[in-house]
Formats: C-alpha cells, structure tokens, sequence
C-alpha cells in the first residue's frame, strides 16, 4: 500500500502547489518557508492593534463549481476578509488562503489563487501564504471549500468599536453588487432549477454571472471617511443582514430604524424572492439586499458625507438611524 | 421557501456561535466584532515581523469523527500552527479557527473549541476569533474541516531562515508522540479494519488513540535553543516527512544524510508499516516516523545541546548532517 493507492496523488499535488508558488512568486509573495513574514511599519503607529479575521466564501463555491468558473471567488475572499477588518479601522497587510477539496483540481485552485492574488495586488496586501489540501472523504467529489486569513493594523486611539453611538446617528449605507458571499444555500435552491446560464433581461446577463459577481471591498470607502473624521462605528454587512450586522456595533439597549426601500436592491434579489416564494422577512437576515456595508455617523457629518464624496468612490446612501 | 426550508437552521447555528462565543468569553477572548484586536508589544523589538501560517488537521478529523472525540483535535491545530512560525523564530501571539460541516453539530464544536483554548492558553496565545459555517452540499454528511491560522512577531534580526547553514552541520531532532497531523489518508487505510477500539499492547492502549494523539508543540524546546543562541535553520516536519521538511530550509546545492534507526519510533508507525504492507520508501515521505522537528546547528553547538538541555524539554537527538 502507499499514498497513490488510497487515493493521494503527492506527484500532483506538488505539481499544483509548485505551480501556485510560481504564481505567488511572480506576484511578489513570500514563499517557500513555513510562516510568511512581513514588517511591522511600526514608525507609523503610536500604540499599534494587530486585527485579524478568517472566513470562506460559503456555498458560493457551489455556484462556481456549477458555472466553471473559479476567478473571482478569490476576489470574494480577499474582499470579505478586508471588509472585516476594515470595521475595526484596520488597514489590512498580509492575506492566508486555504483552498480544501477531494481530489486536487489544478484549474480550481491556479483560477482561485490567480483571483486572490489580483485582489491583494488591488489592494497593496500582502500575500504571506496559504495551504492546499486534499481531503478525498471529507468533501463531496468535486466540491472545495475556499478561506481566508487577513492581519491588519490600527492604532489604538484609532480603533473604531461604536461605543460612541447614540439615538440619533444616522446609519450611511455603502450599495453591494449582490449577494456578496452570504445566502447561496437559499439562492442556489431558487437558482438552480432555473438554469445557472440562463438569460434574463432584468439581470443584464445570465443568472450565473448575477450570482457570481465578486464581493465589492470598501476599503476606498472608508479610507475617505477616515480622512473627514466621522466614524463612529462600521458594520459589514454578511450573513444576519442589515439588522443582524449593524445590531453587532450598536450599544447596548439601542436599535435600529432601517429605511427599507429607500435605496434600489439588485434585481436578483427580487428574482429570488419572487421565484422562491420567499417573505420579506426571510430575505432580510439571509440577504444583504443592496447595502454591503454600513457606517455610523451624526446627522451633521452625514450630511456634509452625502455632500462632499467624492464621484470615483461608492455613493454613500442615509439608509436608517440609530433610536 | 427559507433558511430552515432548504437545510440550514440558523436558530441552532446561533445558539451553536453563541456557546463557542461564551467559551471564547470565559477564556479572555477579544470577540464580538468583526476583527479580533491584540496589542503589539513593541516595545520588545526594535523591527518586528508579523509572521503568519494556516493549515488544517487534514483527514484526522476522519479518525477523530469515527472515534467520537474532537478536543484533542483542538490541540492538533494550535500546536501545529506554532510549530510552523516557531521555524522562523517567531513568538505566537493570536490564534483564529474556522469549523466547516456539512450541518452544525454542538459536541464537534464545542468539543474542538475546547481545545484550541486550552491550547491557546497553555502557551499564552490569544484566540482573537473564528468561524462556525454550515455547507451543506460541500461536505459529506458527518464529516467536517478544522483550519487554523496564526499570527506571531519576530525581530528582523533574529529571523531564522537557514541561509548560514554548512556541510558539516548537524541536525538535531525532537522526538514526536505519533503521527502529529500528517499522513492519515494512509493511516486510515490501514487501520481502519483493524478496529479503532482494538487494544493492542504495543500500543498500550487502543489504536484511535494512538492516531489522536495530539501534536506536540515544540515552542517550549525552540526557546531554549534561542537562548542558547545555537539555531540556524528549524524544520517542522510535516507533510513530506523528515527529507522533504528539512529540505526546504538547507541551502541551495547542499543535501542532508540522515542516520535512519537511530531513534526508536512510536510503535503506530511499525503497525501501519507492517499491517499495510507499506515500503519504507513509501513510509519516509508519509509520515514523521518519530522526529516531529529538527534545529539545524554547528557540530559543537548540536553537543553543546545534547549535553545541557534541560530534562523537563523533550529530549534533543542527533538524526543526520548536512552535506
């Protein structure tokens, strides 16, 4: 007996990762030793926080897996990750990728990394490492699983934890391009039977494309609302939603008023409302219908916000307010 | 059509998160925003590097789910997380879990949870975070993944990377308790009809427990050599086995002689040797066979080791030269 025999192609396996070190090579990544290092620009922190974050894309893989397209779900997961850390007013720096599957698909893994490594290069992270595993009787044949690791630092009177928040504030949404990379067990469900590569009009393309639209990263956003000083707390909007998000910032014994309506969702959202049958109520903890990130603010700096934004930046939207 | 409609109930992931968030909690972990927040000591180090690594436990959680115990598990991946940036010269300072399966199971996550904070705080790592996701579809039923990913600082200057590494040098190794986390693809294979509740007396015990033997964490031992200011180069030795791990930190050009049967070997290798009728060619890639790490020193450095090192460290052995 040895590995090939039960199912453990090493051969191939170093092939895949030799070829994903290549990759990240020539993208400039640290590779080769056992933890990927990076400095500390510690000359520009006072008293600096390391903010670190993990997650995958979810059952987002599934929809690509079904399309045959793997690219951009590496912008997903360097996005979400990003956007994570960025609520905390965290700059990101160094980016780990975990891709896990039955058998080792050299297309799944060299699209996946290929993706992830646009992402950091758009966004100056650093790529410090990742892991590819095969784990035949753990996945479901063809099936992956994709997750990421970001660090990321903030000063610490910079911090940004939304204990200042208080009834009032104004909630400033950031519009999302979909689904991002939450809801696809119930979107697939809907989706699915109608045909990942079926057309709509509505969509402006196929179904499959409207779902796989990579996760929007708001880093530039919230970069600019640093630089006007105004944040008092910032939630990323994922699985839970609008409510279930921005509840998480919000101080004890507080709520929230959310304007529904007030802002135009992606018409795959009314696609899989209407086609699954799904109540109001069950879209809103499971989407972030339209809204992927939330800043909190007084009412005066939200206004001189919607005033003063710059055009090449997200239109920043008065989506509710904090009662 | 909803959540709960199509096979994800997100009352009991709630309650699931809930639970790990009040261990987490009761631990002293930083959680409950999006990013976990640690301070850099920096006053320690004059150009610190952030070094970071992921990895899974791979298909041992196959043999921890046919067992019915997953805390050990929880050790497995913190210990194999340190020992991966311990080979750069790194002090580990923040731990993060991601938990996949096919539907949420509270003994799986709560028992692996268990673990990794009691890892972490056995060698003073703070559990910043993680992640619970449900993925029906992707994994097989009963099965699931545990990843982790970890943060530590190293100083510029004491960045260990194997670039004043000689022939003539000596490897020393420290031994390992079993198989660590690497080749159970194989293990299973073999040990499997065997019965993972058959007591065997070279064993002494069962041979599920011999499998879930946690893996050693050898940070206790790398400190010592630190201070003893002995290492040039430090190998964990994963998948890939002894050659393949210290391999990747010898200089180009060199290659390494290692003295085979010169240590003894935990009795499970012998068993998957003999039981899967597996050369040794086949076994020497796959497994540690008994030396879990090796620190690279000169000749009168390795005796120097041999002779000081404290007794309540695991034992230093010499196993090889380069050449």
């Amino acid at each position: 007996m040895n590995y090939r025999s039960v199912g453990v192609d090493i051969e191939k396996g170093d092939r895949i990762v030799d070829r994903v070190k290549e990759m990240m090579g020539a993208a400039g990544a640290q590779i080769g030793h056992f933890g990927g290092a990076i400095p500390i620009p510690t000359d520009r922190y006072k008293k600096p926080l390391l903010v670190s974050s993990i997650d995958s894309v979810g059952t987002k893989v599934m929809v690509a897996t079904a399309v045959g397209t793997h690219k951009k779900l590496g912008y997903d997961i360097v996005h979400h990750c990003i956007n994570d850390i960025v609520c905390c007013g965290a700059e990101p720096i160094a980016f780990l990728d975990y891709i896990a599957m039955s058998a080792l698909d050299e297309k799944v893994v060299t699209e996946a990394i290929e993706g992830i490594i646009g992402a950091c290069q758009g966004w100056n992270v650093t790529l410090v490492g990742g892991e590819t595993a095969e784990m035949p009787g753990t996945y479901l044949s063809g099936e992956y699983d994709l997750v990421g690791s970001i660090s990321g630092l903030v000063d610490q009177d910079e911090f940004i934890d939304g204990k200042s928040i208080l009834p009032g504030d104004v909630l400033v949404g950031f519009g999302s391009n979909g689904l991002h990379t939450n809801g696809y067990s119930l979107a697939r469900k809907v989706c699915e039977p109608l045909g990942y590569s079926t057309v709509l009009p509505e969509l402006d393309g196929t179904i499959g494309d409207a779902l796989l639209k990579p996760h929007r990263c708001y880093l530039g956003e919230i970069r600019e609302l640093k630089r006007l000083n105004v944040i008092k707390g910032l939630a990323h909007i994922t699985g839970g939603g609008l409510l279930g998000n921005v509840t998480r910032i919000i101080p004890k014994g507080l709520t929230v008023n959310i304007n529904w309506g007030c802002w135009s969702e992606p018409p795959i959202f009314t696609l899989i409302q209407k086609e699954g049958n799904v109540s109001e109520e069950d879209m809103r903890p499971a989407f972030n219908l339209g809204i992927g990130f939330v800043a909190v603010m007084t009412p005066e700096n939200a206004q001189r916000v919607l005033n003063e934004f710059p055009d090449s930046l997200e239109s920043p939207i008065k989506i509710g307010q904090v009662a």
